[in-house]
């Protein structure tokens, strides 16, 4: 962690792979403060009596695009140098990562290219274009994105910008954590979903630097468990073609995000699409919050009984709230 | 608005029809403190742009029992005498009163008899049960409704609390603008929605007192329009028969609230049913919010066009949060 030698990295050498210092954490919660927000933090007391501790909900859902993604995108585009900025940004994604790069494109109004499966649901394609987004779309297969996004970048000189595999967007993706903390002191864990591991390994890494004895515990549905295998055996997984409704969480980790979940995350832990479905009904009918369900996988894991919090401070990222409203999980 | 004889009156004699004081409204807000939250004020920057204006929610969907009703009948359960509360407290209602009623009871451990109409939805039914409600079932007809209220209260000497025409409920729900105004000051505008005028007249009230150049308008649904129409013709009217996706709105003004309103209500307009329901469905896409159809009247007014609230600084209350999630509008 030599924050020297990654505080230049962090604005001049995007493709190495060094790990986000305090102090990066700290310059990225500064950098993208005006444009994203503080997003408020909330209890339940039915929730708390439920299960007998004290839940603290970070809203990320409340946050710009919807989810937490637009702070590691925003970091990443506002860290870019004029240079690298000038020719745009790009990636490839049919999730919110893609929304959250449009948008930060748009605040330091540079173009953002992205490409997305043709089979991308219309709405998600309308989010994007209504930030300024400029599609291109390929065949919904992994090769095809990353040949249609190596074209893109040829073509435009873009500047990719990774979902997660990317200090930058990790640093970002680490001030939920940073914002929490310094909201609600003293927790005894702090969960998050784990999906490329971007944003758990983010909070994982300001637990450590400013909590160290807050425990940070990665959820993961367990048809889609390869964090939860990578973990195990010390090795990144390759991710498996299970079905979940939580289909944000469907990435492998990278080397990168592995390398600091392996060095400062607690445990990873796994639930069963029913509880999924059944947290996330909770959050709707209790907190009345809208979360989608790759957020509810943390409350699903207390639910199913894998982790004991009896009598703990346990705060829980509500990392977004983008859902299809027409085609809600308990309605199919 | 004489004080010294309300602040006796508030303790004493609930059934005189007295206007609460600003002194009435304070002490129910100190009173019912501890047992209500303090709800939060969100903002969206994507409506504040849809609209041209600075939209502030007053969130009582995530208000104990899912709506602000419990505010009203915390104040008329905590200001019973002793001997008035011993014998415990009774309404009749199938909607988020008979539930604020019974936790209220619960609160000051008496007990409440609550008369519902035998087709209430199960989940109404179970959630007064939850709180430790006495229930007696009736056919569904406001006759039956009062003549079974009647018999409980013959019989075991309850103490009857109206979901609206009390000045101890009024004061209760009138602190949800005492706390709006307080965190955001120098509003042109607050919206609430009217059923039987228990919100909107204590809205009116809070702002009188406390900011008078605050126009409060109240929102009604079109197809049960019998407040807009006691507005216009300075008499109260009977409800209509009206169908609405807002059925919490459907009861009509009692005496008491329209005198208040008539006096400090700037207007009350009505909007469409297509209307509330994109509105809801605005405020759970848009601000991740679960609120109920008869929350979302108030920005449906503004969907309508109906208001001009262009550069103006608006609170709206979003009056609850309690949907069957099962069955919502945009599904039938």
């Amino acid at each position: 962690m030599g924050d020297q030698m990654n505080s230049v990295a962090i604005d001049g050498h995007p493709k190495e792979k060094w790990i986000p210092a305090l102090k990066d954490i700290q310059v990225a919660h500064y950098r993208i403060e005006e444009h994203v927000h503080r997003t408020p933090v909330l209890t339940s007391r039915t929730l708390d009596s439920m299960f007998d501790c004290q839940l603290s909900f970070k809203c990320e859902n409340f946050q710009r695009i919807g989810a937490f993604k637009i702070r590691g995108a925003m970091n990443a585009v506002l860290s870019l140098t004029d240079e690298e900025a000038e020719e745009g940004v790009a990636t490839h994604s049919s999730g919110n990562h893609a929304q959250a790069l449009a948008l930060a494109a748009k605040t330091r109004g540079i173009p953002a290219y992205i490409v997305m499966p043709e089979n991308s649901p219309k709405v998600k394609v309308e989010a994007v274009k209504g930030y300024g987004g400029r599609i291109t779309f390929c065949e919904p297969t992994l090769e095809a994105r990353e040949r249609a996004l190596k074209k893109v970048q040829e073509r435009t000189g873009a500047h990719f910008v990774h979902p997660y595999d990317d200090p930058r967007v990790i640093a970002g993706q680490a001030t939920v954590a940073l914002e929490l903390i310094d909201d609600v002191p003293y927790l005894d864990i702090i969960m998050a979903p784990v999906g490329g591991g971007g944003l758990l390994s983010g909070t994982s890494l300001s637990a450590a630097y400013l909590s160290p004895k807050t425990k940070v515990i990665g959820a993961e549905p367990e048809s889609v468990n390869d964090a939860f295998r990578s973990f195990r055996t010390g090795m990144v997984q390759p991710p498996t073609n299970g079905e979940t409704v939580a289909d944000g969480l469907r990435t492998a980790l990278s080397e990168l995000t592995f390398s600091i979940i392996r060095e400062h995350v607690e445990d990873i832990i796994t639930t069963k699409e029913g509880n999924i479905i059944a947290a996330m009904r909770l959050i709707w009918e209790r907190m009345k919050l809208v979360v989608e369900p790759s957020a509810a996988v943390t409350l699903a894991c207390i639910l199913e009984g894998g982790l004991d919090v009896t009598g703990k401070r346990v705060g829980i990222i509500l990392s977004g709230g983008n859902v299809d409203l027409d085609r809600l999980p308990w309605m199919r």
